[in-house]
């Protein structure tokens, strides 16, 4: 007998098992699974009402609330494709996503109708504007809001049997730092398999409660709100991390478990408050988004009272690939727990991790090499939507190629050392430009530090420091780079230093590399190889 | 991503992840994860340079052993379906199975020579026989034992991605009391989900220890095999039932977990020697083969310290269909929550359960309402073995029909009455014999009572007990029918009683109904429906 994997089973399941149980906290809103069921049903009506047709495209510009959850199910139950936009983008790349992703109808949070109106006109497919929360007052939205639209339809319950398991269930873009935004094409089969794989991985308890404290149209938002369906769990509804509110939700709903970047992490362990907070019902932290430390992951369990371990995977990969708790049968102890559990991590279940060469050939497994992380996971998606050449190349021979690059060892646990963008080759070695920027910060009159590759005739290419120096502090490009050889091997270090005012950022204040390295590359007959289809890093990296 | 979904992947995952773990426990052999994985592969090599090729049916017949669970995998590896023999089969059945399945080789234990020997003749398509312990010494035999095979082998590993996920991967035969044998048809990705949904259903920690009291050509044995594989966990087997046995491995090899039916667990929380052994590492008992009682279960979680609940399945799902702890909010306290776990059970992750009439139609989930239990899940068998009126009949309407009577109450738990074949309608209303011969076996002479229905003018049929009275003891029918109304619904009782000196009865112990019906139904014009394809019970019943 084959059943359809789609994650509508999840709630079906968890309507009928756990009916009574509480599903969503948001706000001052409760609502139990068979309260979420129906209103589920109900948006798969309301959307088959307004014309909604198989693979039509649905986008959703809000905060983490109750609704955007719905429309995790609703919308695939209405047997279209969920696109969650990315509340933070800019208007020209909103509009870009909605226009390449054809999307019919936007569902928008009031506080964003500003936004919406400023790229609004640019829009080509969208034909219907739905605002969540609040009354409509603009005459281009429709005049019903979400709840009105939902308490008029007539449910609607998909048949299990009659669906596809691969055909699409969830589009989401991927940031596209250096080119547009990737719309990654998640399939039923694949959310499904990827919520039980993890489920595994993390021995998640039945009737877990959860705190979104990831915004749910990031990748490992809602790779949780799945399992937790199949569970019978408990979402908890944050709108905007803030140190005393997430405290409060811990005690109030006796949170068990919560994703954090380390930012958020350190906010958390930094807030002398917390101890006017009951927080013993905290299982686990899952850090991800940036590489964690052996510190924050040994503050967060001393100062927390749970155990916490790093995470990673990417948009492309739906998204987990790994975790770093201790595999029981490892003995880590003292000091050397945290270090294990700042790493990267293993393999879930259902996942194949290699590190390979330029070649696809995997390099040793001892800790030091470094190559490409690629991975085999049922969590990979089809491709990107439209793109039959980007897809072909991130996953060729079979493997996504994440564009990271890692060491592994002899345990299974990776380490990400850096971008594949941003990793420098010289005379064959792999320099990690993060490990570099890392030993020259470390310097006392550093302020900021980018490590890119320059050309070089013997060794293809080195690497070249571009260094701000701190107000009033003075270094020279020696002093500097004795400074690194005091601390790294020789061959990684800087061949020159360059100081500079300032250096080029992305909104986000990650350094653009790209830039700082053309001026160096400019005109030269080899061309530094372009690596792959970039991929978009989501959780822990590096 | 498509990632073919097949049981090889678990242990693929577990040689990657536990290379180094205990795997398997054999008597004095102990074989880790990759020693394990190396023997399969071998395994696999020396089959298919036998000559297997995909799709050939491979037979085991012994006892619980690491080559029976090593056929798992290597059968499969090599492209084959697994066939598990159940030792306990007379040579006619053994026969039958064997040529019905087409199988091509026989791998025998040395303690089973002689019964393969009495209907060896009989064989129209086993080629080869591999004596599985000890040295070959018949010339039917093939000259090298098992473990020679695989010393000799080149090992051959399958390409996952080549792999039908809805080829079979085993073939097992229902016991059959009313008609031959029927091949149970298991496909890769029946197995994989299966595995997966139990695991979760069952909420297993990573590297649990289990010790196989169950055979592992029963399917209880199986469904725990696979997902053990997948979590790394250490596989402790076990020959023959002896409770000393059993608490010396459970204190040696520090065991978590195991499945008994009632006369085993009776067995261990009535041997006073368990006193003697460190039982600290249990941490759970799943009943099944038959009706647990909550008296049992209060034994079992006292006497032996551990969480003790029931579970439900049919070879043809796989097995496990059920299982009965307490879910998370019930609330059962002190004797509810024995008679909860006493229960049959809801159903598993991946599982849907319903509750029907002869219609098909959902009985009230009032826990009073009786009706047939079809199920709907990953597990569910592709059919049976070249019977493809059978496997239509059983799989009607897309659902699985057990066979099995049962009330379903709100909180989605079933419970067991009766098999669909023993129940008896009488003016409409369902009677479970076995609660009526419950009743009458709680009279003090009475020593065994089968109860049947016999045709009647105005119900249609009514209940009739046929009883053995104790030695020397004495009942005359008014009676043993009043004994029974004293305790029951009027319509429940039987019409008559006739005493008989004995019961016929199966090789197991059963009472053979069907022949003791024919007697009163021979030559009526009214002929008493018979109910769809028998499906065989492995786990809790009634």
């Amino acid at each position: 007998m084959n059943i359809p994997l789609t994650p509508l089973r999840f709630l079906r399941y968890a309507e009928q098992q756990y009916p009574a149980r509480t599903a969503i906290v948001c706000n001052q809103d409760r609502f139990t699974y068979a309260q979420f069921a129906g209103r589920v049903g109900r948006l798969a009506g309301a959307l088959r009402q307004a014309g909604i047709q198989a693979g039509d495209r649905v986008a959703f510009l809000g905060a983490n609330c109750h609704r955007l959850l719905e429309a995790y199910y609703g919308v695939p139950e209405a047997g279209a494709v969920l696109l969650p936009l990315n509340i933070r983008l800019a208007p020209d790349e909103l509009a870009f996503i909605l226009n390449d992703s054809g999307a019919t109808i936007l569902f928008v949070e009031k506080q964003f109708l500003g936004l919406v109106e400023s790229f609004r006109k640019s829009l080509r497919t969208v034909k219907m504007f739905v605002q969540l929360d609040g009354s409509p007052d603009v005459p281009w939205l429709d005049p019903r809001n979400y709840d009105a639209l939902l308490a008029a339809a007539t449910p609607h319950r998909a048949d299990i049997s009659s669906i596809d398991e691969n055909s699409l269930a969830e589009l989401f873009y991927t940031s596209g730092t250096s080119a547009n935004p990737k719309g990654v094409m998640l399939t039923h089969r694949n959310i499904y398999l990827h919520a039980l794989n993890v489920c595994m991985g993390f021995q998640i308890e039945n009737g877990a409660v959860e705190l979104h404290t990831i915004p749910l149209f990031h990748a490992n938002g809602w790779g949780v709100a799945h399992f937790l369906v199949l569970l019978g769990g408990k979402h908890v509804m944050i709108q905007r991390f803030e140190t005393k509110e997430v405290f409060r939700l811990i005690e109030t709903e006796k949170v068990h478990s919560c994703s954090l970047v380390p930012i958020m992490a350190t906010a958390l362990v930094n807030c002398p408050e917390r101890r006017n907070y009951d927080l013993s019902t905290l299982r686990r932290i899952v850090i991800g988004g940036a590489a964690s430390s052996p510190t924050l992951i040994r503050e967060v369990e001393q100062q927390l009272g749970c155990e916490c371990f790093s995470g990673y995977g990417l948009t492309e990969t739906c998204p987990s690939l790994t975790i770093s708790p201790m595999k029981s049968g490892l003995g880590w102890e003292g000091e050397q727990r945290y270090v294990g559990q700042a790493m990267t991590g293993y393999a879930f279940p259902g996942t194949e991790i290699r590190v390979v060469d330029a070649d696809d050939r995997d390099v040793p497994r001892d800790g030091q090499a470094i190559g490409e992380i690629i991975a085999r996971s049922d969590g990979v998606m089809e491709g990107y939507w439209r793109q039959p050449e980007a897809s072909a190349e991130a996953l060729r021979g079979g493997w996504f190629h994440t564009g990271d690059m890692a060491t592994f060892n002899e345990e299974g646990y990776l380490l990400i050392v850096d971008r594949k963008k941003d990793i420098i080759v010289s005379g064959g070695e792999n320099i990690s430009s993060l490990e570099l920027e890392k030993a020259i910060l470390a310097h006392p009159a550093v302020l900021e530090a980018g490590v890119i590759p320059v050309p070089d005739e013997k060794w293809g290419e080195v690497p070249k420091a571009l260094v701000v120096l701190k107000p009033n502090a003075t270094a020279s490009e020696s002093e500097l780079i004795e400074f690194c050889r005091a601390r790294l091997s020789h061959y990684k270090c800087p061949r020159s230093v360059e100081f500079v005012d300032s250096l080029p950022k992305t909104g986000t204040g990650k350094i653009l590399k790209k830039d700082l390295r053309k001026k160096y590359w400019q005109g030269k007959d080899t061309i530094r190889p372009d690596f792959g289809a970039p991929a978009s890093k989501t959780k822990s990296g590096a």
